[in-house]
């Protein structure tokens, strides 16, 4: 998965800042990193600051403009520091690990990070399907874009982590949560029970349904356990005494 | 609670990443740092590197020894490039955030960082009360110490927006979930509801009981929330026929 995600820098001022990017990004894993129109590269303080992924900076692609970089990409993601009055769909790091991880195209994502001063253009925003912003101090808010890779790269490296440690720890599939349908059906047969037994008062449903829809909203039954609860239900509507 | 994290660096080698570090503090809102045997400082990088956070390097307190830096700690974390096989319990830095977020006791949180390429020492490990460790590609796993500040200070920031979204979005005060003895007590009472209606087969209740363990474990009931399900089964086992 993280060989599908492209980190490209637009017109990166310090090469400082491209070498710490390598080796923030191949501390998590990536590889792929893109240049567009960087103002010095190569240069001796990117190599410095690469550290041991100088392989990442020596293959690294240098293009003349945003669409070369973004060519062969089905997502395009724009980091941003300032939460931005646009319709541009935003992101967390955490939701953008996410998004990219469930990605079921195949295809390449691209992570695009601005100039250090003004971040991305209005133009290169607009050839974003996303933006992604790293929370921060509102007083103090631009972070260093070496830094900002490296929170957005440890992001994907713990979306990938869990999901090892899923697969490793369950020897059955995950099976995915139930649709908002099945709930609702649900909370309509716990109820009807819940009166049928004697719990819930039929003229005042309303606040204890609501905290019991709460409970189970969090737990996110799947299928199966679905199925157990409404077996559950079925069996305590059919014991009842007829009173 | 920002306020009660303080950042060590010990025996920095290099100004830079002083600086750098101080930047990834402030963005994220910590302001706490300590600086045991820094080779060199004050120092034109570390100005340079910190940028906009000039004032926590300012307010940096310069310490003689680790013990020095920890007075007035009531948890002590060391940061560690590598899975260690001690006996110190270990976090990643997003158990780290939640641990220090659920601390109770109003007290300083002290998080070390270590010498850019040797780490801690096993002395100055025996400090710590935890360890955190920042998943990595295993064959380039060591961070650069400002971008490894940067990752465990993000994930504090990302526990207090969370909190922060927490709090606004439900006006009552978040209850702890119950104990381990309380679900211990309704897994009993639930199993006993489940045979007394017919849904459960008492000589082998054991899977489906394992099944509604792991979705209830999931939904992590609190007081309120598991005095409702007790009452349930108090009502599904009253109203039962008697067959």
């Amino acid at each position: 998965m993280l060989d599908k995600v492209r980190i490209i820098l637009v017109d990166t001022s310090h090469p400082g800042n491209i070498g710490a990017s390598a080796r923030a990004m191949k501390n998590m894993g990536l590889t792929a990193l893109y240049l567009v129109n960087p103002q010095e590269f190569p240069h001796a303080d990117a190599t410095a600051r690469a550290s041991g992924a100088d392989d990442v900076l020596a293959q690294a692609v240098v293009c003349n403009s945003l669409d070369e970089a973004l060519s062969g990409c089905s997502l395009v993601v724009g980091a941003s520091a300032r939460l931005r009055r646009l319709t541009i769909p935003q992101w967390d790091p955490r939701q953008c690990a996410e998004g990219i991880m469930t990605k079921k195209d195949g295809m390449t994502t691209a992570i695009i990070f601005g100039r250090e001063h003004s971040g991305l253009t209005n133009e290169e925003l607009g050839r974003c399907h996303q933006l992604v912003h790293i929370p921060s101090n509102p007083d103090y808010s631009s972070l260093n874009l070496a830094a900002a890779v490296q929170v957005i790269c440890y992001e994907l490296r713990m979306a990938i982590e869990a999901g090892k440690n899923r697969s490793g720890s369950e020897a059955e599939v995950e099976e995915p949560p139930v649709s908002a349908d099945e709930m609702a059906h649900f909370y309509t047969h716990l109820q009807e029970t819940l009166i049928d037994i004697g719990f819930l008062d039929p003229q005042n449903p309303r606040i204890m349904m609501q905290r019991l829809r709460r409970l189970f909203n969090r737990a996110r039954p799947n299928t199966v356990e679905m199925n157990i609860l409404r077996g559950i239900l079925t069996a305590a509507q059919r014991h009842q005494k007829q009173d």
